[in-house]
């Protein structure tokens, strides 16, 4: 589709990698003379999972290893034509994922890594993606264990247009500019996994507590944990050594803050029915 | 130990890896005149873990994590001593280890991220390690997926020091030279996988046929597989998607290499016994 109309029907999905990738390209030397935001979001590698002839069968992993070597050459192009615009040093890039891997798709479902269970749950293979930001000469090479997510990209975004947040809004995001530009810390703040409307599992630092929990696909139910399961993600990254009988302070300090937020919103209605 | 003779008892365990680190330096110092072997056998990560002061308390992963920060110390201070005896570039460097983690020791067993089980189990998460080589001007950075092995590293060592091959003996190990300095292809080779003295798997190229498998610990017997299980490495790392049904040329011939194997070897005695 173009601006709302069907311009090719079946599309030829081997060529939307690099279809896209064209666009995104001419979209920055269009738009390069003011400040723009390019929200480039690619088809693969979701399922069904088609790669260009210059990747077929090229990778070690498949069709789906050809298609994210395909999303890789494609990062590479939207890069260079910053480069060659001469924008690079004032453009923040972002890459990250929506979920983890679809891990009933087998050989196309991608993988998790250390990371337990995929999208659809709230177990960190679920929820933890890759979080990758750009700006060459500006946020120096490094990894930051730092707890961010893309609600953190609206405030930022509007921090480094020097735009001012919304009025007679709550924001749940933060701007990350101190961290991406000056190393500094974010403020301790609670991080809350939802599953549709239901508060499922909440983090602060490195403690996790889950007070429901589901596989991501093939559970019909959540499970409810009383008391909650806690798991200290920098030990046990995988959330397999349920610590909370030792911990019970951390405990507390967490159900307190779900408290805390809970009587700070209104539920909505669950718009994935 | 030094020289066979016990120089502490009980030994001040926090202070392993910086008294290590400083012999091993003291010993490239020592030998630079000519060309040296230097087997340098760290203590940790193996339980019961330790870390100095300057480490303990460090990471966010616990002791393990601090042990293993502590390691990466210590590799920073070998290839400093190379480089600042003027040796880097002709001293091949290779970190590895002897197999995965001992995943029934919790938080201090390690993680085999998306591989199958650990340490004492023929399943990827036991067999595959690290394989790091560093030789700066000679070895250009970049990632290998060729099948290499401990094994391979007796004939290399041979043939950079321009030493013959024992008469008499087979070896079982390549030359990894062509690989590290021309990244050239090995030659294609069946790879077997021993648990004691039985043959429970063989690779070739990305595809690994499994006779027989047992979790690394906590199983008492091994369970056989016949038909065999066959997994293709690449697409599926973690041994999830057994593919024997539609694969049988491949399984034949990794069959017929087991087969070609086992008429060339004699059994020996199992001394875990």
């Amino acid at each position: 589709m173009r601006d709302g109309k069907v311009i090719e029907q079946p599309a030829e999905q081997t060529m939307l990698t690099q279809r896209y990738t064209e666009e995104a390209v001419k979209f920055i030397q269009e738009k390069k003379a003011a400040p723009f935001f390019l929200y480039f979001a690619h088809t693969f590698p979701h399922v069904p999972m088609f790669a260009s002839s210059d990747f077929k069968g090229k990778s070690r992993a498949g069709i789906y290893g050809d298609a994210v070597e395909e999303l890789d050459w494609s990062v590479g192009q939207v890069l260079g034509a910053l480069r060659s615009e001469g924008l690079a040093e004032r453009t923040l890039v972002v890459f990250s994922s929506d979920n983890g891997p679809w891990l009933i798709m087998g050989d196309q479902g991608g993988s998790a890594g250390l990371l337990r269970d995929g999208k659809g749950s709230t177990w960190e293979g679920g929820m933890r993606v890759p979080g990758i930001m750009w700006m060459p000469g500006r946020i120096r090479p490094g990894v930051s264990n730092q707890l961010a997510g893309t609600l953190d990209l609206f405030p930022t975004a509007l921090a480094l247009a020097g735009a001012a947040l919304p009025e007679g809004v709550t924001v749940d995001g933060t701007n990350l500019a101190p961290v991406l530009f000056e190393k500094k810390e974010l403020p301790a703040r609670p991080y809350f996994y939802y599953r549709g409307v239901q508060l499922f599992a909440c983090r602060i630092g490195e403690w996790k507590v889950h007070f429901k929990t589901q596989t991501g696909y093939g559970a019909a139910q959540p499970e409810s944990h009383d008391p909650p399961l806690l798991f200290h993600l920098g030990r046990d990254p995988s959330e397999k050594r349920n610590v909370a009988a030792e911990n019970p302070a951390v405990l507390a300090e967490i159900q307190q803050a779900v408290k805390t937020h809970e009587a700070s919103v209104v539920p909505g209605e669950s718009q994935l029915k």
